[in-house]
């Protein structure tokens, strides 16, 4: 059985603007790893409504699971839920289940409901919640779609809500073979090597340090014994 | 005059399994804004030839200028300038010019000119090449598309190259005021003042610091005087 596919969508101008460096893609792309989810694409769009819209049609279709961060807050900036709405053709509207998510949170820390924080109970028709523990108000699921927040402490919290509802594969396992010589210099064997084992996904990453110019060679596949194999076959071929 | 628009697509499985933290996104991010060209969309994709190619059509068509990172190495799993040769009907070859400028620089090294480093000097038809003044083997320009490498140290030298041959706006600038409330109890005046100035972009970024729910809102344009104005604005509704 393949692994499952998965894409993310970041939603948010701090990341396009350069203000803010990634850190929900490569904390979620280590977690899909871990559960055998193969995440094949990241897009990364502004908060504009077509743009995301375009964004989740094609990402719904074209993967398993698709997974969103950014743009869920109370402010006029975001405008996720009601775009994931209308890539569903789904009324978004407060829902009584997250308003009173919402009602107990902010009774006990003496914050009124107003109306921008009642937006945060806006959730599309068809939905299921995904659970908040750091500050309560909830992503949602609407079909292949997870919406989660951009909050780094709040995204990961609702990775974690999620993974156990996802069905992963066998887990995604690599192994590294640093060599202390340039890419150049052991790309012949390398792909005699990546042709031989098809199963297997070689890859090569060069580096420059102290002077040294050399490559990390990462083989990923599903068999730690034969990822091991593998590697241990590279060297011999390398005379390392 | 609107600023010219950019998009980024970045080839690269190591970013998708987890076992990088993209650093080249924020750094093109940074640049772009400096230089006052909107970097409105990043896409980042597997090492596999179909998926380049349509995002790089997709990319291409739809923004003034695209950047991408990665995959134009000597190994097996680098296959950017095929990929691009495809979006573009273009053939790829080896190019005299690229040619000499790797055979000079292995001379000088000591390393032998093999085939597969001879790879780096394939080229689509058409191009023109980019300096790459940290390790020699260029990066190309095919249309409105510019080719980099996908070290770092190499990008943010090639993305040197590249800067002074773009047209840019007005410096896309940004100022912030830190506000220690939560963003639900200021997301009305914020969203008042955002419909009263369609000629900014407001955004508002929550943070949890020391136990205080605080937000840092941006506002971003090409005038300092009127984002200064507004975030004074902004503090007069506020009462800060």
């Amino acid at each position: 059985m393949p692994n499952p596919t998965a894409a993310m969508l970041v939603i948010g101008d701090e990341i396009l603007s350069g203000r803010t460096r990634d850190a929900n893609m490569y904390h979620l792309a280590g977690k899909l790893t871990e559960a055998g989810i193969a995440l094949e694409e990241v897009r990364v769009v502004s908060d504009d409504q077509p743009r995301i819209v375009a964004a989740v049609k094609a990402l719904s279709e074209g993967f398993d699971y698709v997974f969103t961060s950014g743009g869920i807050g109370p402010t006029h900036d975001d405008i996720t839920a009601d775009a994931i709405g209308a890539a569903f053709d789904a009324a978004v509207d407060v829902r009584e289940d997250a308003r009173a998510l919402l009602a107990a949170h902010y009774a006990k820390t003496g914050s009124e409901l107003n109306e921008a924080r009642l937006r945060m109970a806006r959730i599309p028709e068809g939905a299921t919640l995904i659970d908040n523990p750091v500050s309560v108000a909830p992503g949602f699921k609407l079909g292949n779609v997870h919406v989660m927040a951009g909050v780094p402490s709040v995204f990961n919290a609702m990775v974690e809500s999620v993974l156990p509802t996802l069905t992963g594969g066998a887990p995604l396992l690599s192994e590294t073979l640093r060599v202390d010589r340039g890419e150049g210099d052991l790309a012949g064997p390398l792909g005699e090597l990546a042709t031989a084992m098809p199963e297997l996904s070689f890859g090569s990453y060069p580096f420059q340090k102290d002077g040294i110019y050399g490559s990390n060679i990462v083989v990923r596949g599903t068999d730690r014994a034969v990822l091991q194999a593998a590697l241990a076959k590279l060297s011999e071929m390398l005379r390392l």
